[in-house]
């Protein structure tokens, strides 16, 4: 397959857009990528979505997206994998540019979730998860996760407030990023002192739902100098994507053996390192999915940062800070740049991207040389790694 | 890109199937696909679906699916395009494996949608449209092809009962597919007399929906003597596929300059025959979109099989039934095998396959070499076009 370049990226801010349609969002970032790359089409459109069918009633958005972003005719298709259909639809982008059957495709995640009512939201939501043997039982989302925490805490002794680091060192980065969705600096004592939401999980281990939409343009590498010119022109560093996998898991989190363990995201961290060559060690940073903080925790640990029920250790050390050895969240995570469900994944993307390219501004990472972007659908059902590596400058 | 091969094929019967959830649905055509190609395992999974989340609340398909056939852990998808969701998650698939990322993958289409209330159904089933300028004002899916039906009848001067030979030919050829919906042959006086839906839509116009699913097993063309023993000993024929297409045009047909021409149709078509090296008068069978006997006589037309405004001549002339010049809808098309929306895409390629094969039965086209699929999402707005061929036996 061929090697794949990015050489564009945009996004809307996360927020509750209740003045913009589903595919005026999507086209915001797109254009913005589009813009980004010195391009002003591509060859097929993919769009990771998980909700648009629930909430906003309308499917079909390949069509309508292509449609509205003046690139009607063009190869396009949506792609779910609930919370993960961002990274899912970068993936089928990756295998398609990289087949040569399409030389250029543009990468978007889109959602829009904030104008409907919380129950309504909260309830297709729900859809992730196991909707006969899971959500039958009346259990949301964010009860499952809970489970899984309380679970932990029990298991490995930690305190909840040994997972405050996760929620403030997200709220402190997202403070520098203008598309997060929260811009408020919070302390252990807040972190202590949040309404609880499903017990052990507490407002500030849970990551805000919103509207937003994050796109990508990917090229093959090969090309980036001989055919795009503008791109040289800009005197960036290339940005590679040396790792792309994909790995699934029981649906329901009771049928695993051990609900502590993340197997889809070992089996495709295992697989991205083997792609690019690479060991944990190597990775300069993790965009990781903190959907709640307890992800975050297990996340780490599944993908080789931390021993089996240690994961809290590396927050308490301050090691997942932008000066640590392993930083995440560095935009603000899904806990404060917000959680736009199926655009979650390709903000990630272009987070990693800015981190490489040195965009970061104040949450800049030094010599950022190689960033990790994961993105889980369900409680660990469908999780997608990609790995970035920044190259010479053009 | 390599080459892909079908390998497998499987299918559950189209009907009003209330004892079986999705994942059981699905798991049955997947099963029978794995056995029908001697495997039991496959590197990725890719799910056409359009409606789980709506009426199922089920989402996260692709770790469901693969998690229920006994695959957890492979990289698995939902992919989107309204009705054309199962050709849409073969195309990817093609690509995956064309790549070489993945080594096989199952594409499966799969619908469950006569257990809600009829209205629930086609509120959904509305999401294909477009939601902000169609939808809002009240127009079913029906209502749009509809006032397509109504145009082309006013500019061509046909009468209704001119398109009576789509319906009788695709009841005739159902009869012998067990796995159809409709089992009953229809004259042209049932069809003149049958209820009316939307004018001029009748009943035996409009395809009937049902719950299905249908799945292929994928592999490079080059792997299929040397990596599967067991195809070899089958003595069957390669089916390999020379074309791949996939195009989009505007969502709302209000848009389009001219609503009587399938722009998306021609543009996949075109790019399809190109890649195959084939032209219309080399196709020997056309497994096409009939949702509406309308849309049948769109794509003949737009894929180069009659003149503008012509198509109905075909059927007067009998040369679309399996004796005739482009024999379409075979083994029933969405007519009579029913159209499990999301399930159809891939219905239509398993059919093909059968054709290539030479397992039609009383239905089967006498030296078939190459078939053409064609899938539709939205009232064209997404086309995705497939020719597979039938090489030596191995």
């Amino acid at each position: 397959m061929r090697q794949i370049a990015i050489i564009g990226i945009g996004q809307s801010p996360v927020t509750e857009n209740w003045d913009q349609s589903i595919r005026e969002i999507a086209g915001e970032a797109i254009i913005a990528a589009l813009h980004d790359a010195g391009l002003t089409s591509a060859d097929g459109i993919f769009i990771g979505n998980m909700l648009s069918g629930q909430l906003s009633k309308q499917e079909n958005l390949g069509a309508l997206v292509a449609d509205w972003v003046g690139l009607r005719g063009q190869d396009a298709v949506k792609v779910e994998a609930a919370c993960g259909s961002g990274a899912a639809a970068l993936r089928l982008g990756i295998m398609a540019v990289g087949s040569g059957e399409l030389e250029s495709a543009i990468v978007a995640g889109v959602e829009k979730m904030t104008e409907t009512k919380g129950a309504e939201t909260t309830s297709a939501l729900a859809t992730a998860a196991d909707a006969d043997y899971e959500v039958i039982q009346g259990v949301t989302f964010v009860g499952l996760n809970a489970l899984v925490m309380q679970r932990y805490l029990h298991e490995y002794g930690w305190r909840h407030t040994d997972f405050a680091p996760f929620s403030i060192n997200a709220h402190a980065n997202a403070l520098h990023n203008p598309a997060a969705r929260l811009h408020e600096m919070i302390t252990e004592q807040d972190y202590q002192r949040a309404r609880m939401i499903a017990e052990p999980i507490n407002l500030l281990d849970a990551s805000p739902i919103g509207d937003g939409a994050a796109a990508v343009v990917i090229v093959p590498l090969e090309d980036v100098r001989r055919k795009f010119p503008s791109q040289a022109g800009l005197k960036r560093r290339n940005i590679r994507i040396s790792g792309s996998a994909s790995a699934t898991d029981y649906l329901a989190v009771h049928s695993r053996k051990d609900p502590l363990w993340l197997a889809a995201a070992e089996r495709s961290t295992r697989q991205a390192y083997a792609q690019a060559g690479i060991t944990p060690a190597d990775v300069d940073f993790f965009e990781l999915h903190d959907a709640f903080s307890i992800m975050a925790a297990l996340s780490l640990e599944a993908c080789g940062f931390a021993e089996r029920g240690q994961a809290p250790r590396l927050g308490l050390d301050g090691e997942i800070t932008i000066h640590g050895s392993i930083p995440i969240a560095t935009r603000g995570g899904l806990k404060a740049r917000g959680h736009p469900v199926g655009a979650t994944g390709i903000y990630q993307i272009v987070e990693a991207v800015q981190q490489l390219r040195g965009e970061a501004g104040a949450t800049q990472i030094e010599n950022a040389q190689i960033g990790m972007a994961q993105n889980i659908g369900g409680s660990g059902a469908t999780i997608i790694t990609h790995i970035l590596e920044a190259d010479r400058v053009n």
